[in-house]
């Protein structure tokens, strides 16, 4: 989180104000609680230039979630629906989603050496297909897609959780994207899913109501409880963004740092190295390796020393992953860059 | 919220450890976060004197939620539960469940003047009920069970959200209980679920992931992204029950305010009357009306006035309902109490 967003809560998210509630009791039926979900849509609109016919949904849960709502909400009268297999997540999305779709898997990521993205090229969809939906950015693998697959008229949807604000995103091309709030948004516990609204009647009477896009919709995300402290949170992180020059001012501030980052790898003169093929590097979390993997965990441990922290690989891959999300200052990167040189050198 | 619990918040959430990380921003895998849970777990065990066959659940949501996921995961082989229709969030989760179970409703409240719990006699299931679904206390009616019903080896299921730590609760009589955060745990977006270890093997394989009881109780509520920082908060609400008595110092403070509120709405010579029959009334949400229903929104503006906010009827019903959580002082009850004194005194 910035820290100007941590000032902001400490200050003023667990204050009793006149009435004698702080933000964290105010009944979620209330204006005041209204009054914030209006502001963080309408920030989120502007931050996004978001087209009029595209609704924002603030839900309970993680991305994960979604990996069961997406398809009960939009299969629709179909029963197939087309999946992208870029990596760790989309795979559990896939899974997911399998418990009620034919998932047809409509392109998959190399899986050797470099590490890729699918091939964007001549995707082909089952007759019937009710949406395709894709990984943009993969933060296990360290993988991103250079460009958008062409669904033609088939809605894409996307996981945009840890790529969500860090980059320019053209919604006009997505039937529905949805993100975690716990990378660039807010807290754990708040997923953001905007919906095209057309796509909003495909939802089954059979969807529970607080799990069904329409409903939520039509109740402006309040058909329960929604998490309001976290949405609360998640309105200060907007605010900080339109403050410091939106999404295009991020989206050259994470260019800066991962450029940095990757530039530090690839000079390593190969004691470092990032297994992902250069136009697939993701910008949010880069990964690499020590060309002597027994050095992994000292690298770890010394860097924890250094204040460098979370820079462990997933459980799955191993190695090393610095996340580079939007309130990771360019000074934290340039900490990592100067602590890898130095590592480097006392170990080569 | 109690102060105490909002001023330990506000010194400790927001603030940056020596790794650099706020409590907000720890990953949900990490030790520290895992330290939290198990903390929080370990208090409420305390607090309720919980049976070892128990399990303890942080999920996602709120009670509606549950009102799904709960027919998902208990059905097992079975299509048929029974529901006890108690009043309005009753009717609610038999709505929800209706989309996946055959639903024999075993007890109805009865509707009139006065108002009351449905009678706790001859409760007969159907042969291959999965479970009994009720509703403890009704919030907008103002009712509450006097009583639990017999349901001999049908696992009794209960929606405790609104009594939830407000009163002992007898977990060796309840297959499962549920309880959504902002009433007496913490702030919206999480919901407790405590589980009779024996019934999570009904989950069924098509139940989501984060949705699966069996999953999030082999992963310690960590199948994916869980509320972390509701939860952080769950554990200091916890730390301070502990601290205050726990919930048998909680149940004498809340008899005690009902009984002050129940006291001058019974000897205002008719001016406010309770509609809840004596033995039945909710010590949490407790109802009235103005004999004079045409003095209510002046009733409700002129507390306003005096600090007593949150005081309208549940839009449904209408009138008055004054909600008695733990976290509401004696002191508010006071107040409540003299404003009516005198209301009534100047419109008698």
């Amino acid at each position: 989180m910035p820290d100007a967003v941590l000032a902001r809560a400490s200050e003023h998210l667990f204050l009793r104000d006149a009435s004698g509630a702080s933000a964290l009791e105010r009944p979620f039926t209330g204006d005041a609680f209204r009054e914030i979900v209006a502001h963080a849509q309408s920030c989120l609109r502007q931050l996004l230039n978001l087209p009029d016919n595209y609704r924002i949904l603030f839900l309970a849960g993680g991305a994960m979630h979604q990996f069961s709502i997406v398809p009960l909400n939009l299969l629709g009268n179909s029963r197939v629906a087309a999946y992208a297999d870029s990596g760790y997540w989309a795979k559990r999305a896939i899974g997911e989603a399998q418990r009620y779709a034919e998932v047809a898997v409509v392109a998959r990521h190399a899986g050797d050496s470099p590490l890729a993205a699918p091939d964007l090229e001549n995707w082909s969809f089952p007759v019937g297909s009710a949406y395709c939906h894709i990984t943009p950015n993969e933060t296990v693998e360290g993988i991103a897609y250079p460009d958008l697959p062409d669904c033609g008229d088939v809605p894409l949807i996307a996981d945009c959780t840890s790529c969500f604000l860090a980059a320019p995103l053209d919604i006009a091309r997505f039937g529905l994207v949805y993100a975690s709030a716990q990378k660039n948004i807010g807290p754990a516990g708040l997923t953001v899913v905007i919906v095209r609204e057309d796509l909003l009647e495909r939802s089954a009477p059979l969807v529970p109501a607080p799990f069904s896009y329409r409903l939520q919709a039509e109740q402006q995300s309040c058909v329960n409880t929604p998490p309001t402290l976290a949405i609360h949170l998640a309105a200060l992180v907007f605010d900080w963004l339109l403050e410091s020059g939106g999404i295009a001012a991020m989206s050259v501030a994470n260019r800066q740092k991962a450029g940095l980052l990757y530039a530090a790898i690839d000079g390593s003169g190969g004691f470092y190295h990032a297994p992902v093929a250069r136009e697939h590097r993701s910008t949010t979390n880069a990964r690499f390796h020590l060309a002597n993997e027994a050095l992994t965990e000292l690298f770890i441990s010394e860097a924890a020393l250094h204040g460098l922290s979370n820079l462990r690989g997933h459980r799955h891959i191993g190695g090393i992953r610095a996340s580079l999300y939007n309130a990771m200052p360019e000074a934290g990167v340039i900490a990592l860059v100067d602590f890898m040189a130095d590592f480097a050198q006392r170990h080569r």
